[in-house]
């Protein structure tokens, strides 16, 4: 043990309330690892979770960031990518192909919003905070790539496992191409590569 | 169907070759989720798996980039959080305080480097190698940075789970100290929360 001035002690003990914050909301958010979604993960074997696909997703915003909008800030789309399920911590995950699931679901998330990021220091918590709102709002050019990214991921999933979830649920061709949509409007130039996959997921009988 | 010049059509052939080889690679790492680790996930019911602990760690590396080392970059740290242990789909998580496990560890996960990051374009196969051979070798501010953190991250995951895989293994103090090393180089001001946590380990016999 050294003997220390008192700014230097004063410094220390400001750092440790601030890092245990910090480090209180990264063991909070370990609980995301246990939010199952509807999706399986690609070898069929079991439903995938909202980390693991929180972490596809952010690799995805790396990889094809070259079709995101104009003007998209990489940093703030892979930020997003990483807290856009957050909330299902609280809220949990609705299947988007079924109404009652998603009923109330703005208001549960919201209020996850609030509890959880505010479990971090002030200044992190408004930029997450605002974050997530311009995901949800798709008010940015970062949002709306996050949220293409995020219809296809499960695109993806599901044309891995023969239709996957859209077989299990019986689901039309027309809504799973309604449910894509930002995508055409996010990341025009791969648009043609969905519209490709879901012919081939009708010809194979993976949607009707 | 739209009638279009050469150029466009040459284009999108362009595009979608590209494109499919994205694809191909996000669909193959994928199978990270099923690459189980030793630490348990929070609530102790299940091992962890390396897809969610890197999304772990991208999210560690956005919210204590202060800590980090002069200079560095945030989107590079988190590309390295997110990649770190892509190897691991074909060279497999090897325990870190079991020799046998870990021998042999660095041939096999530099073959999978090899094939993994080549099913990508040229020039995103050299930048995410160029990132993943700085990570291992710790030499930039980001690679100590996103090395300490995957040594901050288990230590969290075991302090949660009461000493989980420490216990489990009845590992020593002095090498759980050993082995954080990373983190005095990388983060110097959270060295002192390790120890503290350590101490506490010892204290409930969750280390020897």
């Amino acid at each position: 043990m050294t003997t220390m001035g008192i700014h230097e002690e004063d410094r220390l003990t400001e750092i440790t309330g601030r890092l245990e914050r910090q480090l209180g909301f990264v063991v909070e958010i370990d609980r995301l690892k246990g939010v199952l979604r509807e999706t399986l993960i690609g070898d069929a074997s079991r439903r995938e979770n909202s980390a693991e696909h929180s972490w596809h997703l952010a690799m995805m915003a790396v990889l094809l960031a070259e079709y995101a909008p104009a003007s998209t800030d990489l940093i703030r789309a892979v930020k997003m990518a990483l807290i856009h399920d957050i909330v299902e911590i609280d809220a949990g995950d609705a299947f988007c192909y079924d109404p009652e699931a998603t009923a109330g679901k703005e208001d549960r998330e919201r209020l996850a919003a609030e509890r959880l990021f505010s479990l971090l220091p002030a200044d992190q918590a408004s930029e997450l905070r605002e974050l997530w709102d311009e995901y949800e709002e798709m008010s940015s050019p970062e949002a709306r790539y996050a949220n293409a990214l995020d219809r296809l991921q499960p695109l993806l999933q599901n044309m891995s496992t023969e239709g996957g979830t859209w077989r299990m649920h019986g689901v039309e061709k027309v809504r799973v191409e309604a449910r894509m949509q930002p995508i055409a409007r996010g990341m025009p130039d791969v648009w043609p590569y969905v519209e490709a996959a879901l012919e081939r997921a009708l010809t194979a009988g993976w949607v009707r």
